[in-house]
């Protein structure tokens, strides 16, 4: 889409709501919120590429409090603050002490009285995540309405243990780009499956991000695991809510092949059985490292009876075509290459490598629509700005 | 006070000696030097709060040196540097060694090539931290001298052995802003006590600072705690010093109580007894880690004598009015809260627990105050064109 | 040289193939290529004395990629980063463990989408490090092509396991500043010799940077060490393959008496034998800790012998004039300082300590000179605009 375009797309939209807030859940964000967030992403990639600046703050720090170790939407956030022209200062402390209450009101506020923006990655305990990043919204309102901040920052949620809101938008603007429109996407059948892995214990977020956001686009979402590997009920419920709400469909079944035929697109990712995280965050609170050994070995086991749940030229097969679009957060268990067997054959990865990374360029964007929009009180009239100053990233 | 009425200020002090200067101790400087530091760090905050650009460097590095754990204090000096369009750079490889002579010269000109400032934590051992920061700076200055360095760094004390002037400075703030005026301040009692803490070897540089500070402006400071926990004498000799040059008092009591009675402020915190750092620092160099154990045992077992070294309600109503503002470098142990018994009572805390905040609030702009001085010949015309250029922080 | 005599000379020079590359290697370069980057490091050099500001992005990211500790290296890289306007982020995670293939490729993009440049350092195992940063660049490459990436960015080696450029191009730099001008060099003695230390495991890169760049520019370089202590046989015979080419001279000697007889310049330096090197490199993929325990001791034990290869005021007699410059990287293994026994005398160190710490304040700027004529397509022209901007580093 043309800049020009995508300005006056933008006016169409009511997204206002979206300003000093935080970003927390797609589910919680309008349609139009979401489109609009989209569309400055689109409009900031595209300026990027072009060699322009984007820097529209002056100063200002976005805070980095990532309780789970990551590469990837590390540096998409860092690299969503550095193209707006903020400077990310890293809370790492925080990283595996859960704290309470006063201390973590206090800690929240010390650390922002020169936020602008807070990202937070905590999926590791089911029921802990969400409310951290909750909690930690709480404290920094309730400081700004005492006066102690000058400005209250917004949470943009790298990654809870419900959503991984980032991800998902910048999934779906691939698929934006690939059927050329959100229109396109009506009908059409999306397969988020499970997939064999052989390491143990990963986020619900992703699968449940995927469902909770495409079945409100009117994609027809099939989402397919083996018996056990159940997500939270209430994403559950709400994918269905979603699906009749706003004209798709949304199917649960324990098949693979099932879930992949005729589909447009697969993504299939492997996670741990909703049941399996409750027990360990139980165990973690109770610290019983045998609990936990244990847990582990039966779930490793449990794994090994999936080992079929590959995602390869088979499967691929039953497609829409033979031709599905395969999708991945990365990185995958790639079969033969990361791992002995894994959630993709080599084959079929290398065929879409392109197309995955392709998916993840997407993500810095996507945050840093996320800060704009949570930022500047008129993001068209911003965008404007950027246009009119028309300048470039480096001297010349 | 307005801006205006700040830059009016402003030009009546002297304070030109803090140009090209380190800032390591409070009592190094005059007290129009303070003065200025608390105009200047006012004159930031209320431009941040307004949200201007107080961006005021195109490029430099702000170096940061933690010897011990800090989130606070480092949050507050990577925000002032951010401000003022600095960089960090974290030199945390120092964390654990102690390096002399050649090696420690020769790192601290290899950082600082394009340093403009340097912020230095080193509170653990009794005669090692301001021995550190005062041979770094030796160090630049003679690389400076030398002709290897461009410029010569200034160091910032974010915590000694013996001071916490960036702590004591945004104290004196918060009670020149609770009082109206520092010329409000004489003859209020302040009462800077010991309190009990479930843990143990807290630096004595907080007490410290605010008996060196608060005397110098005609406060009634009585400092109060157990038998044994004594401060460092010469800092002890400085206050009473401070309180004959400036129309104040100073005295040591070994009663909560007494020292509570008829207070304006209290300032009820935690330290380790001056002999017992003396033992800890004498056997961290012999590396005997039997000694340190046996000394942490004997400590906590001492402390516990005095348990009812606690700020509550009790104690608070034989303060003025029982209405003494209530203060904290956080975070404070706070009894039921962050520990069985601590410092605190949570009745006292909640009450207060704002203007705590709203305390710390004032640390990043005294630290980017002390930059500003320290790196700007001239603070009052750099304000005045950041007045004149009066550039928004977030573009519009 | 003035500022506008650097410009004259830069526009005699052949350099716009630097443009859009990487800096993996110094005898990868054209002697046009290198000197253009001297030229422009002098120019930052200089404007930054005159505390004038070098930004010249809006914005952008600097990935830095420490695969071996460092302080020095990653502190010019930084300030070099900082000057230009380009923020750093660590890419810690990669310090131990080893990707491939695929992993590897991904990783590499995944961290590019906002960098302009990429600063690796990985010089433990012989045969990995220059490898790695070629797969990196590879990867980033392919990506660019692919349509993933906006922008290539560019290599920067700060220490592979065979050249150390930056390191080198500022030695270059400082002997061009202390004999007054390149063509000085022609026929001047330079001793690069091996010196004992009591460490173990020094990379080659340093002695076979010297080694590989300095006989470029007519100088007669003499390496020296024990028998046993090899260097890489290709970069030997690129030296003497130099040597020829430009009216130069190269000779190994197995004495360090020889090497500093009549010498202009020394450089005395630990190294570990390039034969050990390799073995430690199959000990360590095997993961053999015994081996690398037997490795560490024979190692020692076999330096231990070489204890007289230290510079001291009776070979530094043997040198031209008995008034050799002394040179080293830093931090040197000084004798009764930082060790026992080390690689140079606390005299001699101490007479050229102001030399070392000045050749050292090159690197900034050398490396700040790589990723300006990497990122610029035409170098002289943003040099043109910097001097016709005139803007001060500080707000005045």
């Amino acid at each position: 889409m043309s800049e020009l375009n995508i300005i006056r797309e933008l006016k169409k939209l009511n997204f206002n709501n979206l300003y000093d807030k935080d970003f927390l859940l797609t589910w919680e964000k309008s349609i139009d919120e979401l489109k609009a967030i989209m569309l400055i992403a689109e409009f900031l990639k595209a300026e990027h590429k072009n060699g322009k600046s984007l820097r529209v703050f002056e100063s200002g720090i976005g805070i980095s409090i990532f309780r789970d170790n990551s590469t990837r939407t590390r540096f998409s956030y860092i690299s969503a603050l550095n193209m707006l022209g903020l400077s990310v200062a890293d809370m790492d402390e925080v990283k595996s002490q859960v704290a309470h209450g006063e201390t973590e009101r206090e800690t929240a506020n010390m650390l922002s009285f020169l936020a602008e923006v807070i990202g937070i990655r905590d999926d590791m305990y089911l029921g802990e995540g969400d409310k951290y990043q909750r909690n930690f919204s709480a404290a920094v309102r309730q400081g700004f309405n005492e006066g102690v901040l000058h400005q209250c920052p917004s949470i943009i949620n790298l990654q809870s243990d419900i959503d991984h809101p980032t991800q998902a938008m910048a999934d779906l603007m691939k698929l934006k780009d690939y059927f050329g429109s959100l229109e396109n996407l009506r009908g059409k059948k999306l397969a988020m499956t499970w997939a064999y892995s052989p390491s143990y214990g990963k986020p619900l977020s992703v699968p449940q991000g995927i469902i909770g956001l495409m079945s409100r686009f009117g994609m027809d979402v099939t989402l397919a695991y083996p018996e056990g590997y159940d997500l939270l009920p209430d994403v559950i419920q709400l994918a269905k809510n979603n699906a009749k709400q706003n004209g798709g469909a949304f199917n649960v079944v324990n098949n693979m092949d099932e879930a992949f035929r005729n589909a447009d697109v697969v993504y299939p990712k492997s996670w741990a059985p909703f049941k399996v995280m409750e027990r360990r965050t139980t165990l973690l609170k109770a610290k019983d490292k045998a609990g936990l050994d244990q847990l582990e070995k039966e779930c490793l086991a449990n794994n090994a009876k999936f080992k079929n749940w590959e995602c390869n030229a088979n499967n691929m097969a039953l497609t829409k075509n033979a031709a599905a679009l395969y999708m991945h957060c990365l990185p995958a268990d790639i079969s033969g290459v990361s791992c002995n067997a894994g959630e993709v054959s080599a084959e079929v990865f290398e065929k879409y490598r392109r197309d995955t990374y392709h998916e993840a360029s997407f993500k810095p964007f996507i945050i840093a629509a996320m800060i704009f929009c949570a930022r500047f009180a008129n993001p068209a009239a911003v965008i404007e700005n950027i246009m009119k100053c028309n300048k470039d990233r480096k001297c010349s």
